[in-house]
């Protein structure tokens, strides 16, 4: 009897936001692993924390790299893919001794995020279920009641790491968008938004559901280095009934 | 002493993927509002119907119009209008008698939801507050446990009514899409993925969330009407690590 994987989406950042489906994972799981940068803690576990049963095994993955590289960079991916490949190994380890294995994941666990990658190494060989959870584009545009798209909108999420010109070119192309991964590239994406028309439409949100979440509207917003996480928000809608 | 108005999103379907917030605004409110088209039940009250308190008020929003027109139609966007100011007019009545009131939201409220077009009717003059929910195509590929989308991946989402030409450039110019609205656009929607080289990769899913949920490759599709709910995923992330 070999045991079971289970991806739980834990939402955008609210312990509110967790579903019920997320709950009762927690409650099956023995294990329960989560992703984290080197030195930090989890954000999934933090947002998870009351719901771990006490005395759970937990297991902490932490990512060989600190910057974001691009995907392209062939050595990035040489020890991407080791890392994802070491940490699905000692989950199957677990799941081998019959354990259930929850993966905690910010947002939703296959939107952009990490679980995905445990999940297509393990599947073909375990039972496994994902549950869907709430991303942190949706915690960002409902905590500031900001509508984002309707009816036949286009709707694209950029990732600000785009050259500039396929920025411009994509925002001017969709009725509504999110760009991710601010961070350093707030001017370029400033200047995308300007050029396609769209900036006085823009809205810059920091730490979208956390306690300490920031919005206002992004030609306020000063050049100043954002937050890796930090997104903006580029509402559709505009003929709206 | 007005009262409150709540935007809570109920998800994708499976009641386990009510969020522990939508399921506190259902035991706050006085009354809970939901849309339906005319002569049917309301999806989003079916999916939170254990958890409506017993003996609440409830304020049933039926659509005027039971085809899809298009949104350019001025005749289309008169009747809707006005099927939103009225209820909006209704909802206000019940906020300025005190009362709280959730109006409840397949998926996520703000993205292609009915609820903001009624928030942007009240929020000037009401307090207003909204619930993130797990949208529908979460649920659908989490249903499916099919990643969409990693890194640097360009998401978008398409709706079927889109000409065809503008589907197929589309779809070639994104790495993940979802198409939605599918319904009697199920061919076009077929040819642009083909032109698009992205046939092969496409899955079609119906009823996502539900108990009688169906998934297959979209090549496997006869050309038979599908649901207008029925979605077409198309995963990104050709160059995982």
């Amino acid at each position: 009897m070999t045991g079971r994987l289970i991806g739980v989406g834990v939402g955008p950042g609210d312990p509110g936001l967790l579903t019920l489906n997320a709950i009762a994972a927690l409650a099956e799981a023995d294990v329960v692993a989560h992703f984290a940068k080197a030195g930090n803690a989890s954000n999934a576990r933090a947002i998870a924390a009351s719901h771990l049963k006490p005395g759970v095994k937990e297991l902490a993955l932490h990512y060989p790299v600190t910057t974001e590289i691009p995907r392209a960079d062939a050595a990035y991916r040489e020890v991407i893919a080791a890392f994802y490949d070491e940490a699905a190994a000692s989950i199957a380890a677990r799941l081998d001794a019959g354990r259930v294995v929850a993966v905690i994941a910010e947002g939703d666990p296959l939107f952009y995020g990490s679980y995905m990658h445990l999940h297509v190494r393990l599947a073909p060989r375990y039972q496994t279920e994902v549950v869907a959870g709430v991303t942190g584009m949706s915690g960002c545009w409902s905590s500031i009641a900001t509508p984002i798209a309707q009816g036949d909108d286009v709707f694209t999420v950029l990732p600000a790491t785009l050259p500039e010109f396929e920025l411009e070119r994509r925002l001017a192309d969709a009725d509504a968008a999110v760009v991710m991964k601010i961070g350093r590239n707030l001017p370029k994406v400033r200047r995308a938004l300007d050029r396609a028309g769209r900036l006085e439409r823009a809205i810059y949100v920091e730490r979208g559901t956390m306690a300490n979440a920031q919005a206002m509207k992004l030609i306020d917003k000063l050049d100043t280095p954002a937050p890796y996480f930090a997104i903006v928000l580029v509402p559709g809608w505009e003929g709206r009934p």
